[in-house]
């Protein structure tokens, strides 16, 4: 077997055979295919597709380079959540511990934010003493005391797809399907839930702008997902316009509270909600009730002991921001738009993203959104916040925030989008 | 500028502009651009193409990132020819002499070979002392005082070239015409001859195996030097069959001598008298008579003078390989096919030719062909004649020429295939 043979095969329109999936991750994870081997196939993949089965082996075989989790041991039935990715998208923060308050076990390993989109673990670092970074120990601790853990993968889960992924982004050949369903997949079922659900988000804020190209990505992540044995749904949601009234670190921990809290923006409610019911039936827990849970108290209590064991202090003070600049409303009329990718490179540029891997992040940067589409506004009323550290990047902000935002007569009936665009099962 | 935006670029099927063009291969030549990113880019131009205008400023940006030679200081018009590489393509030793004599000046920068196809360096090495590394003053020297100079192609030429190249040859990205055409022609034009003649060789020995590709090929180097101002001609040409009677670096010296004395296998005299004729006439010398200069021996002492000039003696014995092997006629009749692909591996196989670009070749292996097509033959008589110094590779080498010759009962009519095929201008 060689590299350049599976390539040409690839190259030439031709499906890979299982030995050729199976070899070429193998050899390149063990550093014996080189990388501008590995870049040249991505592209073939990229323009040449993958067929299911292809997809399916792909997958496998990242599984394969490395370890693989085993809650088994766990008394509860596991539940994982997914999203590709959004503006606002602070989600994760009160579902893990809303699911784990209804009895299933969530075990929710997450990433760090890279360009528009935030990122789980640079929001709960916001929390004084928090710590991402756990052993599998003291993972299995958290889970079996708490019922739900938030926390960096370990390095030892599918190392094949986290170099493959690093290849990728500087190589032009991300946005391919199968490339994407095989990297999410090969993490969460390397991971070793029972069951997953996932968020895919469809709109400008998102990584996949269209909905036939989201639906795609949703019918072969589930496909693969079921054809491991890890029950799998997907729920296509609205990323056309920022989640809840903020986007940034503190910002999004400060409105998770509020949500778990019991109040927090309909949007978010109404989404965390959803993703819970799925996640509690996948997990064969159809009779819980998450509103009841978030109602009761029950899950806020989760949240704190949650994040207690992870060295958090539940009533820290959030860090705030320096400076403040706020946005006026530009005319009178209902919102009509107000553009989740804007307001998520607005945020980014205010300090609340990254640019590279290895930059840090500012805790209380970030936008504030004071009216969202379907809403009244009164030209001058303030309509976004702007937060940071660095003033002198206001102007860079606003830059982005240019034309992201229309307008209608007060009069024009206006509804918005529903967050919930289609359930793929 | 970036590397991931031009990636994208052709990934997405657009044009590179000549921004683009310009910038990626500066870049890459210079190392700011990653390899990965390079074999991305080549394999997503393999797939989507290039038209001729990105096509030729990929050549002229290749040029570019070199020295580029001057001839205009020499008395004679300029005069070179490349081949794409064929079995027992030995050509270019009686043409560059040939030419010489017929009033051109032929620098003849020429490469070693790699695979089943000879190098033309490899032949004159099997010459006791010849030397093919000459300094710029020294191939001017030559030049001057012989006519013609055959010589390995100095580093400073097109080296986005030569480092494109050995990233192609191991990323399954080598099989494409826009970057076919354009590594060939960045090295010849990058060299300064006036004018160019290409030998495309069509058919199973060759790298195109088929017409069509053949002929789009050389028309995108005869628009490509056209373009920068030398003039270029094309002649498609047969390699279905072997050259001439021999395939192997000391055994294509002997023939090459051969024909220089005025006799020689019909074939390779055609083919080099037409080349010869071509050459001339693009470099405004139609009146020359180079069959004159082969029968009249002034071709011959323009040889003996250029192999002097560069170290070797031309009157030394020329190596001979250790053992022998005849393989006889398998049937009476008339030979209708003898596969060139097959005696290449086969030569090749037999330390001819290189697997890696750091083996050495031996001097005196490869094979002699006692009959062509077209030719009748006895059962029993000898058909082939295979030469190493390691006979334990015999039998490896009669393995690829199994199935590699056809017989038609002996009062069949045959005509072999005519040399020239088409010519392009």
């Amino acid at each position: 077997m060689d590299a350049i043979s599976v390539i040409r095969a690839k190259r030439d329109g031709g499906r890979l055979s299982d030995g050729q999936i199976d070899w070429i991750i193998d050899a390149y994870t063990r550093g014996e295919v080189d990388p501008e081997q590995m870049s040249a196939l991505a592209m073939a993949i990229f323009l040449n597709g993958m067929d299911r089965a292809e997809i399916a082996r792909w997958t496998a075989a990242m599984i394969a380079s490395g370890e693989r989790m085993d809650f088994s041991s766990l008394p509860r039935p596991t539940a994982d959540k997914h999203s590709t990715g959004g503006v606002g998208d602070k989600i994760t923060l009160p579902l893990a511990p809303l699911v784990a308050a209804c009895g299933a076990a969530v075990p929710q390993l997450s990433g760090r934010g890279l360009g528009h989109t935030g990122g789980t673990l640079d929001k709960l670092e916001s929390i004084p003493g928090w710590r991402a970074l756990l052993s599998n120990d003291e993972m299995m601790d958290v889970l079996r005391e708490v019922g739900s853990v938030i926390c960096a993968a370990g390095d030892g889960l599918a190392p094949a797809d986290k170099k493959l992924y690093a290849l990728r982004d500087v190589t032009g050949t991300v946005e391919s399907i199968p490339l994407i369903a095989s990297s999410i997949m090969s993490k969460k079922i390397a991971e070793g839930t029972g069951s997953l659900v996932l968020d895919v988000k469809v709109g400008s804020g998102a990584f996949m702008k269209d909905i036939d190209a989201a639906r795609e990505l949703a019918t072969t992540m589930v496909g693969l997902g079921t054809d491991h044995g890890v029950r799998t749904v997907a729920l296509l949601t609205d990323m056309s316009t920022p989640l809840g009234r903020t986007a940034g670190n503190a910002l999004e921990v400060r409105e998770s509270v509020e949500v778990l809290a019991g109040g927090g923006p309909a949007d978010v409610v109404e989404l965390t909600l959803a993703l819970a019911r799925e996640m509690l039936d996948a997990a064969g827990l159809p009779d819980a009730d998450p509103a009841k849970a978030l109602a009761d108290g029950s899950a806020m209590d989760h949240w704190r002991r949650m994040i207690a064991a992870q060295g958090g202090d539940p009533d820290a003070e959030l860090p705030v921001a320096r400076e403040r600049q706020v946005v006026p409303a530009a005319a009178d009329g209902v919102l009509t738009r107000l553009d989740a990718y804007a307001v998520g490179v607005a945020a980014w540029r205010l300090g609340a993203g990254r640019a590279r891997k290895e930059d840090p992040v500012q805790a209380g940067a970030g936008i504030e959104i004071h009216a969202k589409p379907g809403e009244r506004v009164t030209a001058g009323q303030p309509l976004l916040t702007l937060h940071t550290d660095t003033p002198e990047k206001f102007d860079y902000a606003l830059q982005a925030l240019d034309g992201a935002v229309d307008y209608a007569p007060a009069d024009t009936e206006f509804s918005a989008s529903p967050i919930v665009l289609e359930r793929i099962a």
